[in-house]
């Protein structure tokens, strides 16, 4: 491709509001361009690389032995009522209506669809397993949408779906798949961890993420030094001891307290006891139905509103309480009372680990204490809620440390969750029964991995591109101020793309520093220089974009060491 | 492949409601599947043929120095309005709005779109030309859905936007485009004619179609024989000559005339004149604002409704009157007159190659004669609304005859139809002005190619697919009964497919039949069978699908033949 005939032309300004590297460089290098917030143009470099990860992608399900088919973008809005996703939570599904008023959905993910294929054969369990795969336009209806491709509202996905007989056979599958993951990644020089993760309103009982550490990730992870534990801060839990076993529990006291005691800093500071000794206890509204959630948890320890939505089934539908919540609960800030409240009680399993708590029904000058939990009070909902955090110790007693990373891809378990749901959607067993299918499902975001990539292959001056995504082999840059060099350039352009060399080719009348600058932001691996001073006659200069190595290389040993 | 595995299965029974030979033969061999009316899953047979044709389209498109992208599925409604096409008629645009209230549209095209991405840049004469284009899905909201793959709600289309700085350099771009068409349809076994068509709602001045000559295609076309000339209804001329030049005028006179006299079978009968004797008028109303059309043409000729809702500016929106309409005009049927009613009057150029018309103001008993256009009466606008049928001679005087096709892909000039209505779509010339990008845009839809294929390679028992898309290169049916002859299938099939060939092993354990109907069904070029009568030690049958040519061919040479 000779780049004066290229569209898309690399930027000489900063777009202010791109915080992001990758939103950054590929928007100045001409790879993206915005459509509307969230909404991306791939122009023909971005669209070179987005392709070559396609492929990657699609060599490696297929290895795995899944195969590729493809569902329509609209999804008839009936299958997603059967799974009751059409209004699940604040997921940002959007739906359209054709001018017979039949109804879609603009899919997110595909599950119901692919259940809805498979169900139309009827399968048994000779069928069983198979996986079936789509690379299609998914939407999400997200409030923000910044950060480039990090975040967008359409992208291309790689969605996979598997289908099982049973939980033995799954657990191949997902094997098969998590292999399939790091492979894939590893392809793109990423390289990932698998992390324990939150479903959200995918559902199944367990998922995990392959993370690509870096520090401007959105996500939170908390692991041990020696791996053995990593789990995303949406789902991490920590061992949870006993603080004071041996202490005798004392029967509950109402004493005074001093007005100015408040927060958890002045009891910390009027009792001079550790935080672990108070009960904290904090309020959450349902945004759908304004239900108030009192969630109540060791004062040392913070609250994972995650864990707390899907403990009240009400994912991304919770927000902290305000004064005026509280009001409607007859309290205050500070004042939120452990039990006795018209509010939906959640307990942390951390209740349970403390003798004598001090706080549970603080009024304006007095305060209880030797509160006891399971004999003084009680919740609705008993379960873990606790956010991990650097510090604590994972399940099996190692430190956690924290770490922020960038979500590749996911692997979900769904098991039955919907073809449990969804009618017919079952396989005859060997012995004549019908039973759901069990399912898994796999998601890659070609364009987040794309951006991903950037995130950890760039230096200050651009992108520098593993070989097997990069948009071009070679950068052929032609400094020719002579007629003969210039003719030279074309014939070297001419014989290597004839070899199969992807060649962008900088014919453009610049200046060398604007074309070095180019070429460093486009960050094609190898630089190969035509010039008076680089030619069949002396070698020709060749920059290694990663390294910086320049190396000389003889006209004869040219196409062997570029291919 | 192994054929156990793959999902999608051929079926025992044929849908009864697919009528054409595509639609039928691809749901039956599991090619396709629907999910609700105009809108398929393509199964992994159906996607690979789904994927080689992309990948033609890729090619022939790149070697042709366009440049692939991709844009948004999501279009701003915005866009369309800048156009005027976001209430254009009746084409099907979808609507959907997001949760912030930004409305897009589901674009069945994006000429908005590419318009849209490159007047972000600044572009100057030396950018042009380039021609960008994409892969991606397309939406029509269409009425009736019928025909499987040929008329669907959802596909994926190949769109390219090429921009130019004028007509003469347009000129190139557009048969650079059309040479890359003949050779795309021709790589897949589509023998194409160009023909001239209508550009419906896209605009421009002129456009082609890409036909198939197939008798159940859609699209009817007029040709002379030696191929000078060969357009599609919509839009075919005919040459008209006066009828009776020597005739001399006589003045417009009322006569009697029997009231049984109504049709134009009656007029013949009464006068015993030719058709083209009288004066005929149809009416059309505007199915939006309900105002009536009353187009005049000669009494042999039929009105070409797309050529006069061109006319009359209402791109499918008109329809025929009925008794209602016309007594609002204070007529009824047969009693229409030439002139006097309140509509708009459209007449056809052959009203001026009459002397002396017969008809004009028929009353109960009584009509006019000797009626001249021009001088009796005249319209509110002139225009060629003819329709050319088979026997009428080309504009160059060969005569026409019909056929039917299938239209595989479009090419239009645009010129300046969307440059010219966006604001800032423009380019720096070389003198410093700025002018509006002459554009073209030229499509094909991949499944509506896949299905033509079809129509076109079958026979009774099946899909017969060119080498160049086949889903596989060799169907490998064992029909082993003994353990040996199964093991020597196995080691055939990992041999095969280690070299690079595709191969679909049927390895199913069915009777012979079976396999052998499916086989044919499906259509892979090469079937090669391995049982105890056809193996390493008589050498291997291999069948031709396409001539049912047997031979039987030696291991040595079986890598080489089946290459």
């Amino acid at each position: 491709m000779r780049q004066s005939q290229l569209f898309g032309k690399t930027a000489k300004e900063e777009r202010k509001d791109a915080s992001l590297t990758s939103h950054r460089l590929l928007l100045k290098a001409g790879f993206i361009r915005e459509s509307v917030a969230g909404r991306y143009f791939f122009l023909p470099l971005g669209m070179r690389v987005h392709n070559n990860i396609t492929d990657i992608v699609r060599e490696e399900m297929n290895r795995a032995g899944a195969q590729e088919m493809v569902s329509p973008v609209l999804h008839p809005l009936e299958l997603w009522q059967e799974t009751n996703r059409d209004n699940a939570g604040n997921f940002g599904l959007m739906m359209v209506e054709d001018k017979r008023g039949a109804k879609f959905a603009l899919g997110g993910t595909a599950e119901e669809m692919f259940v809805d294929v498979v169900r139309k054969f009827q399968i048994s369990y000779k069928d069983l397993p198979f996986n079936i795969y789509q690379f299609s336009q998914k939407f999400r209806d997200e409030k923000r949408a910044r950060g480039g491709l990090l975040r967008v509202r359409e992208f291309v996905m790689k969605d996979a779906y598997s289908f099982d007989r049973d939980t033995e056979a799954f657990a191949e599958t997902y094997a098969r798949m998590a292999e399939a993951y790091t492979t894939i990644f590893a392809r793109m020089g990423l390289t990932t961890k698998k992390v324990l993760a939150d479903n959200g309103y995918i559902g199944g009982e367990y998922c995990h993420e392959y993370v690509v550490d870096c520090a401007i990730g959105e996500g939170r992870y908390l692991q041990t030094k020696d791996g053995s534990y990593c789990a995303h801060e949406d789902v991490a839990e920590i061992r949870l001891i006993p603080m004071n076993p041996d202490e005798e529990v004392r029967p509950l006291k109402t004493i005074d307290q001093p007005a100015w005691v408040k927060s958890m800093e002045d009891c910390e500071k009027h009792y001079g006891e550790p935080r672990w000794r108070f009960l904290k206890n904090v309020v959450y509204k349902r945004i759908d139905t304004g239900a108030l959630i009192i969630a109540g948890i060791r004062g040392d320890l913070e609250v994972n509103k995650t864990k707390l939505e899907k403990v009240v089934d009400a994912i991304e539908l919770l927000e902290e309480a305000d004064e005026e919540d509280l009001a409607r609960l007859g309290t205050k800030p500070g004042y939120v009372h452990s039990w006795g409240h018209e509010a939906t009680y959640v307990a942390d399993h951390s209740l349970k680990t403390v003798h004598n708590f001090i706080g549970g029904q603080k009024e304006e000058t007095t305060d209880t204490i030797d509160v006891n939990y399971g004999r003084d009070f009680t919740a609705d909902i008993e379960a873990d809620i606790v956010l991990a955090q650097e510090g604590h110790e994972s399940p099996y007693g190692k430190v956690l440390t924290e770490a922020r990373g960038i979500e590749g891809g996911n692997i979900f378990q769904l098991g039955t969750h919907y073809s449990g749901k969804m009618h017919d959607a079952v396989y005859q067993d060997e012995d004549g029964s019908f039973k759901p299918y069990y399912m898994g499902c796999y998601g890659i975001g070609i364009g987040r991995t794309l951006a991903t990539v950037v995130e950890i292959h760039h230096d200050a001056r651009g992108m520098i591109w593993p070989r097997s995504i990069a948009p071009f082999d070679v950068h052929l840059v032609s400094l020719a101020r002579e007629e003969a060099t210039r003719e030279e350039a074309d014939a070297l352009y001419r014989d290597l793309s004839s070899t199969g060399i992807e060649v962008l080719y900088d014919d453009r009348d610049l200046r060398a520093g604007e074309k070095f600058a180019d070429s460093d932001l486009i960050g094609i691996p190898t630089r190969l220089i035509v010039s008076e001073k680089s030619n069949a006659e002396v070698g020709y200069e060749v920059v290694d974009r990663a390294t910086g190595e320049v190396s000389r290389i003889p006209k004869a040993a040219l196409i062997k060491t570029l291919k």
